[in-house]
């Protein structure tokens, strides 16, 4: 294969040591072709022998799920605790648990969950009300169990919102276009939050597959970019890997990229001003989201004299054939 | 344009760079001459195509508007729950709500409301009470998303305070005054907290238009400062570009600068004390802000012996003629 | 003793400086032989004298317990709280607390420390209510306790929450492996949580006994690794220290590391991206836990073409003779 | 002034830089001569005009001031809140807050003041009651102000709490004592918490009054210290500055440190891992806290084998004649 001896050509020895440096660890086992990282950013491996930690992992999971899942589950929890104190209250009978209103519940299970509904959120109407010493046992630790769950509740709500994180907009294709008299791979971003992300930093790495003692080995090399850094990030910037001598995508086509299973990894850091903190991200390009010989469109409205700069985000991943 | 020329005397591949840098877009479209950064340090441009995102800036918006702004937000919305919930209960009929006080609200819409009121703060006095299980139901529906808008509010709330900004005061004018036998650009600046301040950066960058190719374009050149950074900020800060033979502001009149819609470009880096967290702020002068041939006058109270170093913030923006 | 003059090549006067760059002090008193980190990371050192410091710790200790002893301590705080309030409630008599339910609890203490529940936890049914001023002012006194109580330990369960802290799994052994035609000395680890890892950075440090001036004395290397950054830690990584010329280790027996009290301490950083912060943890391997003559078996599982890359956590500490 | 001329040797541009690094302003006005820092880190410096600032620094001061000022001013809120609510219930009568129980309060202002902890508490008993529709209006206005109030408080609460502050106990005086054949000046200094602070560096100042055109003028340098930075920092850091020929107290006498008002200020910055950020901590040695000819006794607690290194804080500042 033509296409492989092009790769084969970087010494062995340094992209080894690339290999490490990425942390997807210094043996790469197996024919997995599959990409390293998703397009959202998550790294698309999987850990086994994890069963005795899934405990452990409870409080990552709360934070990252949807506000959707976790709505559904507090409801859910909330709803379970008071079945389960609401059986407790209705174990005792009718005469532990009085309902003084005018037409009591006569269902015991349905006065005991009701009750519990009051007590859990520290309502206490008081026309349903416990009698005896257990019942207000039972009351008591209600009561206790609800003041830890809201406080848990209410640190969760708050950790989930507190949690700095970036939320960047990539091109949805990287494009190989014209560059200062050669070509660039480029691809653009812009800021999916009105908050302001400041010091923005990109790292661009090139995964595939090359041959070693006939065997296809995942190999990596960093991509020079035209600048690695911007101090503000109001409007959109578009990363500019130039394809000169010293590229190792130089003369590659797309179809070189598609057969050694290409996947360009890109790595971003910044400062968000809202939470005064390092965010990161990533992204990824596989071969098939690289576009040859097309160019991106002007994010720009045209502004008349008297107007801010302006961009149009809708326009992001609009490419052109040049 | 005779001050024109003067601008076009740098080298233009290397401001094309500087212009990335700053992160305000490799294209810069159209003739806007507006300035690129408010006074307060809010970019003044726009971004359009967002109307998908609006709802997921919803974190952002609800911490950075005023405190007066956001009590009223959440009254309105706690006024408007209970108006639901209110209507929800009085659907029902009288025979579901009963209230046992002296005077019962014969307006049911009423009674629901505040019913509703009792329900969602968990008072709950229990002259007005549920009867039957659908008011009991809604009663549990109403108590969880009380629990769970108790916690958003409360963590909103916290996270309003945790969020750490740094508000500094700049002098509203610049000078250009004498400065070591030459002059030099200045403008000084204050601590608006008594929360302390550490390892304060600046960055200042002189934006102006410049004719090529006989377009006027926007250009970027970062100003030399006599002194980056102070490690402490206990009093004020002048920060000083001394106008030598390297500074683009050689020769430059007062005159020359409106003509090429100047603009000086400040930013600000802290470490916050309160917070342990870097925090970071911006601010601009226009060419009508920057005031040739006045210097500032001492912001030091007079000390006797015996007494602190003191200064005056009152005198911050205050001028002399030299 | 022919094994410490191996120790003795090294300079003095440089391990010195190690010495006291490590914190544990310029002058190691006494003859203690004992480990100075253990293997989860905490310092094996002692400090007296703080009796006056011990209830400046609170905090710190209420965070770093475990989660079921916080729930023990809240919940004995909770239980006192309402018995000092039930008897201070009951010390005015019957009719300072009147029960008007169908049954009311005879035994004024149990009605006390009822009614201090349903007041603590802002139940309030109603049934038995203070009558008087100063059974209602206990109560003021009591909301306004069970307010603060109620912050703090929402507080505290939230700052349990957010403290972000690495959970990493270090290979229960280090081996002295075959490496590269030499050996080299290796332990790895994986990440305990599913949240992300990144820029993972280690220093391994050689602590040992070496004889100067015919007493024992505690000395400090670094020790070099093939690669001491990783960008990503998404599965696992093996830490390598090359045993060449240069190596503090080269031709060290186990024998001569259990001889001299040898220890290797392990740091770590990380940056969590679920917290957006900064992360370090440590351990350390005593001799006994060095194995010579063996390697790490592969912690990959076996990959068919389409599938993830995977490993196999339970795989970390397992080893083979060479 | 003999002592004075030393000081003179030290090239005046070189240190009108230095001045200006420390951020105590590039003119230092008037006479004074009192301390820049005190002793527990703060600044020693005044501002004034900051009347229309003293509202916006709310946050600072209820975060930095006591526990027991904190609790009184919440107690306090708390009261006068009851206050004025129960003034507004107890103005529309006893029938608009009827009061059920056996004995009810005549005093209608001591009714409405124990009806408003029940409803700002959220308890509601309902012995004491609304009746009418201003009533429940005053009832839903003080459930929504009791929402915030206990939100803030709560934020205020764990903000206290989280805020990442070290506690570092200098010792009270500092010491010229033997170091290397030569002589070192030395402070020592231990983590008050029992959190750990790794990645601990100081930086050292002196400070003093130099005579320049007949006027005494206040100077810096920076001290050169034997060791800059640990990694650890579990039991106690004697910071060493070495007096060589480098060193500005090269053959200064307590004499002369009194003379030009000398101040030995101390910087310091480390990493929590409790709160896993960078904390920052201060403190300064006027000349009467510098003990010439003296030394620290040894810190450490004798141990015996098998036993841990250990020290005894209340060392910390106990020195020895030499």
């Amino acid at each position: 294969m033509q296409e492989q001896n092009v790769f084969r050509t970087a010494t062995v020895a340094a992209l080894r040591d690339e290999e490490r440096d990425l942390g997807f660890g210094s043996v790469v086992a197996g024919e997995s072709r599959q990409r390293l990282l998703n397009q959202d950013g998550t790294f698309n491996v999987q850990r086994t022998g994890l069963s005795f930690l899934t405990s452990l992992n409870l409080y990552h999971t709360l934070l990252s799920m949807s506000w959707k899942t976790f709505i559904a589950l507090t409801l859910l929890l909330y709803f379970l605790s008071n079945v389960v104190f609401g059986i407790l209250y209705a174990a005792f009978g009718a005469s532990a648990l009085v309902d003084t209103s005018k037409i009591p519940l006569e269902n015991l299970f349905l006065r005991g969950f009701f009750f519990s509904v009051q007590t859990f959120a520290t309502i206490g109407y008081g026309t349903i009300h416990p009698v005896g010493v257990i019942p207000n046992l039972l009351v008591t630790i209600e009561s206790y169990y609800s003041m830890i769950a809201t406080a848990l509740i209410t640190g969760i709500v708050f950790a989930r919102f507190a949690r700095p994180t970036a939320r960047i907009f990539f091109s949805k294709t990287a494009v190989v276009a014209p560059y200062r008299g050669g070509e660039g791979l480029m691809f653009r971003m812009v800021n999916g939050r009105s908050s302001q992300l400041i010091e923005v930093e990109a790292q661009v790495l090139f995964a595939y597959f090359a041959e070693e003692n006939g065997k296809p080995v995942r190999r990596f090399d960093f991509l020079e970019l035209e600048r690695r850094r911007v101090t503000f990030f109001p409007l959109a910037w578009t990363i500019v890997h130039p394809i000169d001598d010293k590229s190792p995508l130089l003369n590659l086509t797309a179809d070189d990229l598609r057969k050694s299973d290409a996947e360009i990894l890109v790595l971003l850091s910044a400062t968000d001003e809202t939470f005064a903190a390092i965010v990161h991200t990533r992204s990824s390009y596989k071969a098939a989201e690289i576009n040859f010989g097309s160019k991106f469109i002007s994010i720009y409205n045209p502004t008349r004299d008297g107007e801010q700069l302006s961009i149009d985000i809708k326009k992001l991943s609009q490419i052109e054939r040049v």
